[in-house]
């Protein structure tokens, strides 16, 4: 490819609003445009970078046996209303009615066409298993679309679906699914980790997420460095550990007045205690009135372990303005004891694991401006309760799986996520097979989705430096690029037009930089673009016979001689991104 | 690819309710499903077949230097907006409101999305020309789908966009256009055909469409074979010719009954005279009133024509029902004579240049069971009226451009149109650029787009025979099928192992049919998703060392030593479906 016919408006200038590196790069890049509000125009440069993305993904599912096919966007309601679905969703699930005044919805995945598809094609045990993916666009109405391809409303995914007559079988194409990712995630060029998730609202027995590791990435997963054990912080446990606790120092239990004191970190500087010594509760609004959640004051809260606690599909925090009417009690002053009647909306108070019994804290005492302190765990409050596992894990936590490890907390960006589903969709839509023995059984099911526009993104944010993207070699957009110090001289041009053809013949995907521009724009262009290799052809080279060649990642550029030239690209590009 | 490993439901039966050939096809070989009106699933036979088609497409348009994006299917209103066309569209233009209430469109197009892209992008003449294409899902509400995959709602386009800094920089664009689609349907392997069409609701002041030859297709097309002038039967024109009238019978105007008479067939029979001494009028609603279309009893009115030269946008034929107060007159006794005040909502009467001034002809009385003969055009009714084109082109008119030959009417299916579009787009949106003098001028766009499922199918319509669908090679989901006598004949099946890794090998797209099923079912199945070459592995084969190759449309198998095979393949998987 010449640069000149390359539509790629890079920036010189950050945009405006952009919150992570990768979303202002992918811009900058002239990688993507916004079309409205989690909606993007994909430019030339950018799906390269997809590209190469499937064709990765198509290898490896082909590999593992899968098939693909390609299932509609716009889906009927139909099907969605015999799993549930077309309530249970929330408005991520864009409906409309087309010009008939049928209902239909924006397929944000594919359970419900798959299925459908498969208990009427599929009959016997004899033609199973089958594992059938696309490569497809999706929709999803975001309440918050935001940082560009990451977490936008119409992106790119692969979706597999595993259909399978045991459970046996089922675990088995799992275990495939989960070697296919590995090898995809790998041969990306990422660093990534699988680890255990929440399966949400696609639900099934278990599930695993793949991680591509980011410091801005907007999950957390936790990680033992001695047994292995890795999981989202939302669903992770750790053993619980009391020998940590900061030292007690309430002798008895009285009410004191703590004016303006609102969050954990305020009272307990007034007061001058460590904030583990302080419980904080946090409110919920659910269908079933409003749920309490008790926890030390140095933890947070996992939301979807509480909401799974409750057993709840309505749950989102309470508004400071909903306390209105309901005893007068305000945030920074609600405590546990008889937290019921100080607020009779709350029908629900769960305590997490780590409140250790018999100690005694610092708690809001539901009147404003006041707080218990001495108040002791299994006696004042948290007497005859179940205590819940509500807490996220946090470094440093013991893992509970080797119970000798401490848990590691990395962020990361979730590009995989692997279901094995069971009987789930199968059973709400007969969809069985007849046995051995002419006995009709629901299939047994997986699914596992990659996200494709979101890995390219991802990749960005995991590889990048001040100066623009540093793309690990197979998914970059090109591996090589040619500048020339300066295009209009005849002798340079004539080296460097020979130079991209025989670069070309070995099979290289090779940018010419064919612009009459200056060579420091088109080193800056380059470096912005993450292009990994780039020679740089000038008379010094000439004149010397070599070629100076510099990887992105590295500090140092080399002369390379022609006669070496390929081998080493094509050992350098293999190598990859030095650790 | 092994047989066994394939998700390939075929059918035995054929489907009810299918109205052509290739549609039966496609769902008899397990390339589709339908999941709703106009809504398919595609199988992995079928999407091997448009993978094929879109691996050509895009080769031809990065050899033509167009360049590839991707585009969002979730358009907002407000672009549409600015061209007329959200409020200018009807049903197919499906809309919706997203969570927030804000207007959408699922994307039957994308001349507003990539207009809006460039005009944020590009400000000079030194980044023009540029010609950037998408290959992405499309939805159109069709208020009648049908055919499968060849009027879907559903599907999958080509559509590439061209800028210009003037006329003829647009022309050169369409121009490159034009040869890369000639070279897309050739290399498909596809007899086609471009033609003049007329720009519909996209616009601007040259079309030509892209016509795959097939007895069922929904368009006509008339050609010339001494010329090569070749237009949609919609937008062709022919020599006025008056030779070709039959005598005529009428000597004096007289009002006849003609009970019960209401075609023109019906009447013509009952007076014993010729279609041709008879007039139609076909009556039309609009938003300016019911408009009128007088043209020879035995020709057929071109709608797009009509309408066009009405000026009207609203435009459907009128229901008989709707004739209700309106004088009283129904259909079958409506003549030219006198209309607007027999039909007082008759607003415009239009005559077709084929009305012979001068000519006597039987016309509808406006009273019903009664109509005039000898009434004479020029005096009798067009006296004063300019005639219109409104007739479709039939076979053996003489053609306009040579005035020698005769039209050759077609039947075809339309997969590709090219439009020049000019200023439309870009002036409604100021999508300008600043040219050599510094002054700003709106670009000249082309639109070009292929429909690639489409293309799919109207392939099948146009090859089959009784026994399944003839694959030109270049787009079959495989090449090459290897058939086995007997599966589980342990030397029949190393053969064909050992066969089918050599082919492969070779670069050959095979399948091996795996399956323990009878020789028989093996065949049909071969035949019926339509394989180019089929070799036949069986005992006599191996004794004598050769080979049992059939192509699929020849009527005959041959003998093949196995050391020439590869080049035999090759050459007549090249050659193609015999002519």
């Amino acid at each position: 490819m010449k640069y000149s016919q390359l539509f790629c408006p890079t920036l010189k200038e950050d945009p405006a609003s952009v919150e992570v590196a990768s979303h202002r790069l992918l811009l900058r890049a002239g990688m993507i445009r916004q079309v409205a509000a989690g909606i993007y125009d994909v430019l030339p440069v950018g799906l390269r970078v997809i590209r190469k993305i499937e064709t990765i993904v198509r290898q490896e599912m082909n590999r593992a046996g899968a098939q693909e096919i390609l299932m509609p966007m716009v889906q009927p309601a139909e099907l969605w209303k015999e799993t549930g679905r077309w309530e249970g969703n929330g408005k991520e699930l864009l409906r409309f009615k087309d010009r008939n005044e049928r209902d239909f919805c924006l397929g944000p995945t594919h359970e419900e066409v798959v299925t459908d598809l498969v208990r009427r094609e599929i009959r016997s045990y004899k033609q199973l298993p089958v594992n059938l993916y696309q490569i497809q666009t999706k929709f999803r109405d975001e309440i918050r679309p935001r940082f560009g391809l990451m977490r936008g409303r119409e992106f790119s995914m692969k979706d597999a679906y595993s259909f399978d007559v045991s459970l046996e079988g089922m675990q088995e194409s799992y275990r495939k699914m989960k070697v296919a990712y590995e090898n995809i995630f790998r041969r990306c060029g990422l660093q990534f980790r699988s680890v255990q998730a929440d399966s949400g609202n696609i639900g099934g027995s278990q599930s695993e997420e793949f991680m591509v590791l980011a410091q801005s990435g907007e999950d957390e997963v936790a990680h033992c460095p001695n047994c292995g054990y890795a999981a989202n912080t939302e669903k992770a446990q750790s053993s619980i550990d009391f020998s940590t606790l900061t030292k007690e120092v309430f002798v008895q239990k009285e009410k004191k007045e703590t004016p303006n004191q609102k969050t954990i970190e305020q009272v307990a500087s007034f007061l001058g205690i460590d904030p583990d010594q302080t419980l904080k509760v946090l409110l919920y609004h659910t269908e079933k009135g409003i749920a309490a959640a008790v926890l030390p004051g140095n933890r947070e809260l996992s939301e979807i372990q509480f909401q799974r606690a409750l057993g709840v599909s309505e749950f989102r925090p309470l508004a400071p303005a909903e306390l209105k009417g309901q005893g007068g009690v305000e945030f920074g002053s609600i405590g546990p004891i008889d937290l019921k009647k100080a607020i009779p909306g709350v029908t629900q108070v769960l305590f997490d694991t780590l409140i250790h019994k018999g100690r005694a804290y610092c708690v809001g005492a539901n009147e404003n401006g006041f707080h218990w302190v001495g108040a002791v765990a299994g006696k004042d409050f948290l007497a005859n309760d179940e205590p819940y596992n509500l807490h996220k894990v946090a470094q440093g936590d013991r893992c509970m799986q080797c119970d000798g490890g401490m848990l590691e907390v990395e962020r990361g960006i979730e590009v995989g996520h692997i279901f094995a589903l069971g009987t789930k969709y199968s059973k709400a839509m007969n969809c069985v097979f007849t046995d051995e023995n002419g006995k009709e059984k629901p299939m047994e099911m997986g699914c596992y989705g990659v996200g494709v526009s979101r890995t390219a993104q991802a990749a960005v944010e995991q590889n990048f430096d001040d100066k623009g993207i540093v793309f690990p070699p197979a998914i970059a957009p090109f591996e090589v690029v040619i500048d020339v110090v300066k295009w209009k001289d005849e002798t340079l041009q004539k080296h460097a037009v020979e130079l991209y053809q025989t670069l070309l013949d070995h099979g290289f995907d090779v940018l010419l930089d064919d612009r009459d521009v200056s060579i420091g724009v088109k080193l800056k262009d380059a470096e912005l673009l993450g292009i990994p290799a780039r020679i740089l052809v000038g008379h010094k080279g000439i004149e010397q016979q070599q070629l100076e060649v510099k990887m992105r990642w590295a500090a140092d550029q080399h002369w390379i001689s022609p006669s070496e030239l390929v081998s080493w690209l094509k050992e350098n590009l293999e190598k990859g991104i030095d650790a």
